[in-house]
């Protein structure tokens, strides 16, 4: 019990120690699809939220993850660290700011969020309609963009606000599950349980 | 059109190219869980069933996921190659293979999935149920198995019978996706079309 999220300290060290891997800021996120199965995809971490906990992902708002978290706003992603060994499943409601989102804050991380990203990956927002049929046989690259202009209207930030972690390491065979309560003044707190694997 | 596979043809590829790498063989499974939420975490993948395109995968039947499938029986893995950086979008329905499933056929594969597994592997089964709060703060290793005796109760194989499949290299930036077709005659055949990425 406590006021600290001793999850994100095992999160930050397993990014650290898995650091010399390009891949070690991809994860899984899974979805509820409008048909009511499961839908999953490998997405890149871009951080946290400034002072959170949330996690924050880049989507094009014309992704089919943008249509099912408008219908259950929930995800979870499922994190293996493929060096350490470590596996966590972060299970929490999801945040979608778009241009359209009239929370000035809001609009301001993700304004924050297009700006950390590289050029390149800003220049995919300009591309055609994912997930719809590929129409030229030529990969179109002759889109320009100004590196000093602002979130195009595709650009997506997602913010994912954690609600159950449950972690596992392989090599120690622990698993341990933290999940955030609430105390009788309602304030929040993250228990910890020491689970079977 | 055609009564191949053509995806597997590229996920065989994608295993052989990225076999130098233990966790090549490792994938995430989403599901969506009794509240409605979705579930996901790292499986290993065990083959296909002889003769067939249904993926194979090992389970306790004490897990969540089991309890999952029963309420909704489908599935999507997605499985990133971090080598060859192709992903696999792999959705379906899945079969639960239990030691009370009546067919003769489905009981064989199950033992067959048993056998084929490290001796390692089956003892895992015989551990205290997975999920629930650890009682004990040692962890108990002083299980016996025959290596020649079958598979125990608690061991579960899930068949996923694809039915869609989208298929992404990042290297090429190349997107096709796969959709499991039924023709005049009712005889099942892949359709195949470029997507944009």
């Amino acid at each position: 019990m406590g006021t600290t999220t001793p999850w994100k300290q095992l999160l930050l060290r397993a990014l650290e120690s898995n650091s010399h891997l390009k891949h070690s800021s991809f994860f899984q996120f899974a979805t509820v699809g409008s048909d009511g199965r499961p839908s999953n995809r490998t997405v890149v971490f871009r951080g946290f939220a400034e002072n959170s906990d949330k996690i924050q992902i880049n989507t094009d708002s014309r992704t089919r993850k943008i249509e099912e978290l408008k219908q259950c706003p929930f995800a979870e992603i499922c994190w293996y660290f493929t060096d350490s060994w470590e596996q966590f499943r972060i299970n929490g409601k999801v945040d979608i700011i778009d241009g359209l989102n009239p929370d000035p804050a809001k609009h301001e991380i993700r304004e924050k969020s297009w700006y950390a990203s590289s050029l390149k990956s800003r220049m995919q927002y300009l591309g055609p309609n994912p997930g719809l049929p590929c129409l030229n046989e030529q990969p179109s690259h002759d889109f320009f963009l100004d590196p000093s202009s602002g979130p195009v209207a595709t650009f997506c930030l997602l913010l994912l606000d954690p609600e159950q972690v449950d972690y596992l390491n392989l090599k120690s065979n622990q698993r341990i599950m933290f999940t955030l309560m609430r105390n009788v003044n309602g304030e929040h707190y993250w228990n910890s349980e020491r689970t079977n694997p």
